[in-house]
């Protein structure tokens, strides 16, 4: 059975996640990807992309700066409204976020609440209705809420005009209406069209958890499909059974997927309709990917704010319209989690030991090809192999320790493949291959290793 | 002959690079990269590590996180060193960097002065006996120089305890420090091995500029390479080849390229030998890669600082050591700019008129091969031609205008085959082939575009 704990152990052990600045005490909440996750990552992006952007006839890619015009977000509504609702306990001067306070209150006790589109004053009286205590001293004196806006803020220049704040990038979404018009000019396109994006963005939570659930540093893959607004229920639906198909094909298993949608009232005031996909981590259902119809709501505010033209024409009747957007959003460490969650096994073998390991799909996986000499001997002929399968694919000469904890620690990072150099290698010119998941081994010519792997790896 | 403002002017228009935030009057030295510009970087990205990480028998790779712990910043020197020397003029009230004052002034006078490792007050020496006036007013009536530095400032978390500044790291090297202890751990390592990483850093530079060659926020490239002390100078060498032959391979001309090697009064304090490669950009030559040996110097002070063991051990005798570290440092943006600029080129045809063309190395190009069906009649014939190469190539289909504008669309982006569709596909299931350098064009079989290409971009 996976536990949260578990997992975090291994991701350290193997080098897939460490505590970021570990040798100062850390970071609140900061993670590095050490050589094994930062494959995993770059496989997740890579297949993204590979899938969202250069395989659809109607999607182009871009990458926008993190750093914006701070007009950006006052026209996105990020300055007036991205905000937590904080309050205070008097007594103790402990800080919370006050609709995690009722939450977590609730659980506790059993009592079923919604919270999800309370005011501060919905939030506030709740709290009193409730009679909640403070979870640091049990009392009952709190301030009244306020908005904590979850922008990074900073400085840019050095002369005196340039006193005023710019903000780190709350998400990659604005980048993208900013250039709806620059690259529907220079790339020929106009709606039904889409932009996706890949990048850094970052949020001053107040909670942030669960491992790399929630963090304040964090990487999004971010669609903004433009449409006709007659268009954009279909490609609504289109977005979603897209984003559902792309797990599935990864191998990630059914019965931990659904797919929810909002109910009105859950709906951001800018979307028509949103829907999620969950995946039941160890610690309970959690939102993967967000799909949702905003409307109109983006390229007008920004028409405003900017003054100019964002409109399309349609290219019957040469009318002018505003189009919807249709966004799919999904974050890089959650998708993450969510596949080493889903990939992780353990298995009683017939000696009585337990087997680790985890069940990747062959495109995710961080090292494609262990390749193990059985003795330091055939080093040297391991190494030509190696040479030769780097280039096409992560592969890992390991010749240090038994072959049983060889094989042991390449399943644990979810290896599909070892490739073993004995001493019968020079004669028949073979090696032995083994399969992580059925632990079968086959025999292979090397002149075939190419073909072979290309076929397993084929994408 | 290729022009800065010719380059500027191609990026945009072909959504290679746009000025960031144009909506909103632009953000002073922001760009995003376009619909061909995000393609570009993502390959001179992938190609960087397929050659530095994965094909590297002794390196892994890392992503650690942009947010560290401000100790680590003490410990670097960058919160006592890291600052560029500002002077004021106090008739006018402008601001400038004091060196770039000096070299501005003598390069414009024909004076030979070299400014490197000059001190604040020798600097401030220099300005008065050289009489240098503000470029701004012509006034002689400057300020002392005040250190101003580099890092962007932000602030993380809610609670009163979290009002101390961190910092938008400068530079992705000292994440690869910090992480010496768990990747050798975790990955079983020790020296001589390098940790490779790429992403983003941020300098709150007071003259950015020459487009992208020097921006605020930008991406790095850097690989550390923990050595042997008696090893480090080997390494150096070896690395100093193979940062050239990477840009020779890709295709870049041998003549705009040099090696320079720091001056003993160039060096920086922590390095006892440092590299530059330079390249011939239209504005003059400028630093690509640099390649340093930083000593022990690093881990050194992270030691100090953190009171944590970074010793490494002699397999041999045993004995302890501290590795120095080899850094071959890159950024993307310029490596970017520098393909583009010497990919750029002007041919005249017989017809007279003037083709442009960048002539990027197949890896590099951003669209791998243009799909061209002859009549709007043959779209469909294209699209099923299309679907096949996707998810092998970033392919792009084009039915729009003349074959002849379409070509030169192309070229301009710099990829290396188009594929056209005519009448006769149907019938003799073949399609012709176009070669971007020489114009040659070839009758290929469908059947036959895999393996035609798969040996084109062969890696």
């Amino acid at each position: 059975m996976l536990t949260m704990d578990k997992l975090v152990a291994l991701c350290r052990n193997r080098g897939i996640i460490f505590a970021g600045s570990e040798l100062y005490g850390g970071l609140a909440n900061t993670w590095d990807y050490g050589p094994v996750g930062v494959e995993l990552k770059n496989n997740v992006k890579r297949l993204w992309w590979n899938r969202f952007v250069q395989s659809q006839p109607l999607v182009v890619g871009l990458d926008s700066s993190i750093l914006l015009n701070p007009q950006v977000w006052e026209a996105s509504g990020h300055v007036g409204g991205f905000s937590d609702p904080l309050i205070d306990c008097r007594q103790c001067k402990n800080r919370f976020r006050a609709d995690n306070l009722i939450e977590d209150y609730c659980a506790e006790k059993g009592i079923s609440r919604d919270v999800a589109g309370l005011s501060n004053e919905g939030l506030r009286e709740l709290i009193d209705k409730e009679n909640i205590p403070c979870p640091s001293c049990g009392g009952h004196n709190f301030t009244s809420i306020r908005k904590f806006n979850l922008m990074f803020q900073t400085h840019q220049g050095v002369t005196d005009e340039n006193t005023t704040p710019i903000y780190l990038r709350p998400e990659t979404a604005q980048g993208i209406f900013l250039n709806f018009r620059t690259i529907s000019r220079s790339a020929r396109v106009s709606p039904p069209f889409g932009v996706g994006q890949i990048g850094k963005s970052f949020r001053n939570e107040i909670t942030p958890g669960n491992f790399i659930f929630r963090t304040r540093e964090f990487e999004q893959m971010e669609l903004e499909f433009f449409t006709p607004p007659a268009e954009a229920n279909t490609w609504y639906q289109y977005w979603c059974e897209e984003c559902m198909s792309f797990l599935l094909d990864l191998g990630v298993k059914k019965d931990n997927l659904r797919m929810r949608a909002h109910t009105p009232e859950e709906l951001s005031h800018y979307s028509v309709a949103t829907s999620d996909i969950e995946y039941l981590f160890p610690f309970g259902w959690g939102e993967i990917w967000g799909i949702a119809n905003r409307t109109d709501y983006d390229l007008k505010a920004h028409m405003e704010y900017s003054g100019k033209d964002l409109f399309a024409a349609d290219p019957v009747t040469n009318e002018k319209y505003i189009p919807y957007v249709v966004e799919p959003s999904v974050g890089v460490e959650r998708l993450l989690l969510m596949f080493l969650a889903d990939a992780y096994d353990e298995e009683e073998l017939e000696d009585g030991s337990t087997r680790v390991l985890l069940r990747l799909h062959p495109l995710l996986a961080p090292v494609k090809i262990g390749i193990l000499p059985l003795s330091k001997k055939l080093t040297s002929q391991a190494e030509e192999i190696r040479r030769r399968l780097a280039p096409l694919y992560n592969v890992e000469l390991d010749d240090r320790g038994s072959i049983g904890k060889r094989y042991r620690r390449f399943d644990e990072i979810g290896t599909p493949y070892c490739l073993t150099v004995d001493f019968q290698t020079e004669e028949d010119g073979c090696v032995t291959i083994r399969d992580r998941d059925t632990m079968e081994q086959i025999r292979l010519p090397l002149d075939e290793l190419e073909s072979y792997f290309a076929e397993k790896f084929r994408i």
